[in-house]
């Protein structure tokens, strides 16, 4: 609880502008992107520097109270819902690119700039950053670190994690650490840099990052190849990788997504295929033509019914902002929209999207597939609506299976979303109770009085998707 | 200390044959290759697999016996030496390739595989596993994951971490735990993979590894580039990297260190040259000639004297084997070769080796520099003896002042080497006392007897490079 005491001790810090405990100021706060859930902070709070940041938190810390930092809130796994109450801080006042280092080929910037300016910011300057969530139009790069957001180009260029190189960060007692630096190696101690990106915001909150930006590619080519066969598709991505190319994008889009998106963009996209995977390759022209060359021969020979590229940049670009609308576009069947990340090994694609008709016919739902499959990555989705509540159940149990089944393949119940208060339940699943136990330890080593981000991460107990404090 | 009745618990486990508690089995495995260090440990032990490991550990737990992994004892930083004696693990049982995966492009190691048998093994079918530390012939991967060996391919490809996804670690409560996997995104529970990479064995010991590869490079061209000047040589390193080109390879050679190395090769080196450049590009062959086209544009604005590119595979190979006997040749001058591996931003590489250069005249000592310039990362050197303690005083000032140099530039005190006994009382130059702090709280909360490798990465005190415990 805040006591009156405590509200002046932050006033006193950041100004009464910046201390909102009013009942609309908590209830915009209460919710975040994710379907269903929502829960009232105490008071939200907005700090102009990292000082303030590290004041407040020394109050937070004194007094066990629960804090959730905040990017946009745009993170599907209920990660910034203040589901234990507690402070939501903001940081609309910590959001400058602070430096563009073209020597070093960094920038630094504060966690509430949004994703899509670095990226711009980088490519002004001929250079690329290429992480880039869904979200990115609207989500922040402390959120995308906090949750180290994956996105379409995540096969070739990695994700998040790859592209931060040094932070600062307050930890949970209000000290301020650096990490990393502008240094291509550093082993000067433990990794902790990476071990808080990702973090959820459960061991600190971070105020500033040195970001790793890269020469942008001097060109690319889009393919789009259509299959009457779910699988064809899948067993074309495995051959893609198997035969050592690495396309920077490679998407897969089943027939319920492609019928969705096109009903919302309609740019003709092929609304009969069963399957359509949309690729992307970068690079100096003589290897996109080359490796693009290959691509093509390769969907064919898995029974493509079509293989098209792109004519235009336009066009390239136009069938990128359909695949990227795919949320949105299934967003607008039902009220509810339940999408999830299983990742599996690429060789496995096959088999999990197999499982997940299998699954969806079972429970008698309508999942819509789509996802980053060159990342083994899928994203199946449910149009549901959360007032039902036997259908909600339903869409409980058939995402349990998913994400059962994709462990039994080698892989994760969550591949760039995060854990947050949705998925806590089934990370044991993936960990163990022995790898739990060893993120506990640090979990309690660097917040003993657990007040970053409570509640999320670690299971509390076999809770799922609920409507928690309204 | 190691009782009967516990060195008989061992034995039950392990079999007589790989449990040495004597005097010259301990001797063996006493020092590393880090000079001037040396203590005996209290016995050797050689595990077959995972759940013996397990099963020792558990044992030293409850004993409160420290712990030292140990691969081949490679590293430069004390790191394998048990300073505080206890128990040597080996793995020369567990030292098996398990696995090549060609479909997910992985390669599932256990810790005692040669890192030189890795590439090997990738190389021969077509991909591609770029690590390559100094010691690659002899290092264990194990020995690479714990120190997150770098190498001279670092600058475009990274370090052992970025090709590490997934991890069996045996913690030290005896626990065996799973991380990441064959997935290009997992974001399920904080990032054990990279706390432990890097942790050089304080946190745990890896049993099992799997390792990320890459499409091998269709080719590989290489320049040798002379100046007269030391700082036009690293003023091209900075402009390389501005003008948006990662080269493979980048490094940096001063006239002592050539000097020292032609001395041993023979292969007509200029050894009359202030300073050489080496500088490999790989890619597509078109892609090579453009990239090698502006480089030598680049060395020659820069004053380069002569710019010459290998002429044929045998050639450049010639010169990379010359550049990697660096250190054996350096080691031929003076009994004792004290190398470190200060590590700055690229934009200051020129401004640390001038650094370096003074503080080797105000020292009077001969230093030799050469390193990886494209990460920033250089490897000052000086041939001493450890017999002459003056001279040793004075090598230990002169590092000391180059790590000061090189924090103040915005570096770090190691870049590839790792921490070890050597450089524990500098880690706090780095990490400032909050961030040592952080790094305590992780490792009470996962050793809480304190048992894995005890005495490195945290200083216990002013103490620098000494011999202990004959």
């Amino acid at each position: 609880m805040i006591t009156e005491e405590i509200k002046k001790r932050m006033i006193a810090i950041i100004g009464p502008e910046n201390f909102d405990d009013s009942k609309v100021g908590r209830l915009c706060y209460s919710y975040d992107a994710t379907p269903d859930l929502q829960a009232l902070p105490d008071a939200v709070v907005s700090p102009r520097n990292t000082e303030e940041v590290s004041e407040l938190v020394k109050i937070c810390n004194e007094n066990k109270i629960p804090i959730v930092p905040r990017g946009t809130g745009t993170n599907l796994c209920g990660g910034t819902c203040p589901t234990e109450g507690g402070i939501v801080f903001l940081f609309k006042h910590m959001n400058q690119i602070l430096e563009l280092d073209l020597d070093n080929l960094t920038m630094t910037v504060q966690p509430g700039v949004i994703t899509l300016d670095v990226i711009k910011k980088a490519e002004a300057n001929g250079l690329f950053y290429p992480p880039d969530p869904g979200s990115m139009k609207s989500s922040t790069i402390g959120g995308n670190i906090s949750e180290n957001s994956g996105g379409l180009r995540g096969l070739k260029y990695g994700v998040t994690r790859d592209y931060v190189m040094g932070l600062e960060i307050v930890m949970a007692n209000g000290d301020i650490i650096r990490t990393g630096g502008k240094l291509a190696k550093d082993v000067a101690g433990y990794d902790l840099t990476r071990l808080y990106v990702g973090a959820e915001g459960t061991l600190g909150i971070i105020t500033e990052a040195i970001l790793k930006l890269v020469p942008i590619p001097e060109t690319k080519k889009t393919i789009l190849a259509l299959y009457e066969d779910l699988e064809a598709a899948a067993r074309t991505v495995s051959k893609i990788i198997a035969n050592k190319i690495i396309p920077a994008t490679l998407e897969f889009l089943d027939q319920p997504t492609i019928a969705a998106v096109e009903d919302y963009v309609k740019i003709g996209l092929p609304t009969e295929a069963k399957a359509v995977l949309l690729i992307e390759q970068d690079g100096s022209p003589e290897q996109v033509e080359k490796d693009m060359a290959k691509i093509a021969d390769i969907c064919r020979s898995e029974q493509a019914v079509s293989v098209q590229m792109a004519k235009t940049v336009e066009e390239a670009e136009a069938l990128t902002t359909a695949r990227r609308t795919a949320l949105s576009a299934i967003a607008r069947i039902k009220p509810t929209t339940i999408l999830e990340d299983a990742t599996v090994p690429r060789s496995e694609i096959a088999k999990m999207v197999k499982a997940i008709n299998e699954i969806a016919e079972k429970y008698n739902l309508p999942i819509c597939t789509f996802g980053h499959s060159g990342d083994g990555n899928l994203h199946p989705t449910v149009p549901t609506d959360a007032r039902n509540k036997e259908e909600m159940e339903r869409v409980e149990q058939a995402f349990e299976e998913i994400f059962i089944k994709a462990i039994e393949l080698g892989g994760t119940i969550t591949g760039e979303h995060g854990v947050g208060v949705v998925k806590a339940p089934y990370l044991e699943l993936k960990l163990g109770k022995a790898g739990i136990a060893a993120m506990m330890a640090i979990k309690n080593g660097l917040d003993p009085n657990n007040i970053m981000n409570p509640g999320k991460v670690f299971a509390k107990d076999s809770r799922k998707r609920v409507v928690v404090g309204q």
